[in-house]
């Protein structure tokens, strides 16, 4: 079994943003030399997603307005967990509707995806490093 | 290392609407050859999803009427996507909530699900073939 | 490629709660021998999640209140599922919202975890047994 293991690192200047990150995964699926496996993509912290959906910019607007009605960032002091100083409960919310990780098969030596499927990073407390582990196990 | 990699195609009729897919994944187990083993279940579309629930109509009428109150079609126009000409931003939204995949344990050759865990096929723009990727690996 | 199959069994008192199950996790990793893998964390309910998260009290309530406002018990004859006789149909749409599984890849002979990722399981209708089931492959 073959295995290779990275860390992509991102720093969205604003507090949410989205990020393609399907041709950086797609590079370390050909350096794992994996040709039958899987990937797994996933977000580090806990106030970010990795997912799966369409690089259309409309869409991702959608999302953001979608996102911020079912989880609101204001008012800030309406979450307990911000009484801790944090004002970053909604991302903690967010981040659970968008979903942490993606697992992708790796056939053929290369990503298996759909023709529209693209890897995002959903950032929902930016403006500082954060990480996306990359794990491809196979042969 | 054994994989298997297969793909099943489903034509929706409606707009929505859900499909029972653990017995096509089931028999893709049988014929991997996999004793111990993981098994990945992904929608390969981004306005379907797979997901694991319970096999009962009164359950999958709520998902359909709790999934249209989140993220509901109408109105069409309200979403930037659909600026595009597609009408189907909210497909788009609804499989975030119902998820991509879902990754299966393979135990002693077979799917090792809890009591109620049914696989799903969950699709939110039908009425056109769309694929399901099912990928196996272990040993 | 070596495995290890494992079955955590939870009852929670109550009808929902919280429970941090990284530490349960990481001694099967342990065990299992495994270096370089993957490991598959799943509730086998489907009234339950697995998920990962930030382990602070002030963000499971507001997870608790949240998914409450999403989703309510309350009222029970509103869902087509309880007409069951069942009363847990919020349970299983929570349970979307949340996610069944949790992938987590295995570096070094450990969870390969950001800094305050916690791996939790939410029980959304507690009160009898109810298992988690850990997989780990790898070598």
């Amino acid at each position: 079994m073959k295995s290779l293991t990275e860390y992509l690192w991102f720093e969205v200047p604003g507090r949410r943003g989205f990020v393609n990150i399907t041709g950086a995964v797609e590079k370390l699926v050909e350096k794992s030399g994996v040709a039958e496996g899987l990937c797994l993509v996933n977000a580090m912290h806990i106030t970010a997603s990795v997912f799966i959906n369409d690089a259309e910019d409309g869409l991702l607007r959608d999302y953001e307005v979608w996102l911020e009605k079912i989880a609101p960032h204001e008012p800030v002091a309406a979450y307990h967990h911000n009484r801790t100083g944090e004002d970053n409960a909604d991302a903690h919310l967010k981040r659970q509707i968008m979903g942490r990780e993606v697992v992708v098969a790796v056939t053929d030596a290369k990503l298996d995806l759909g023709p529209w499927e693209q890897i995002f990073y959903g950032e929902f407390d930016g403006r500082r490093p954060k990480r996306v582990l990359v794990k491809i196990i196979g042969e």
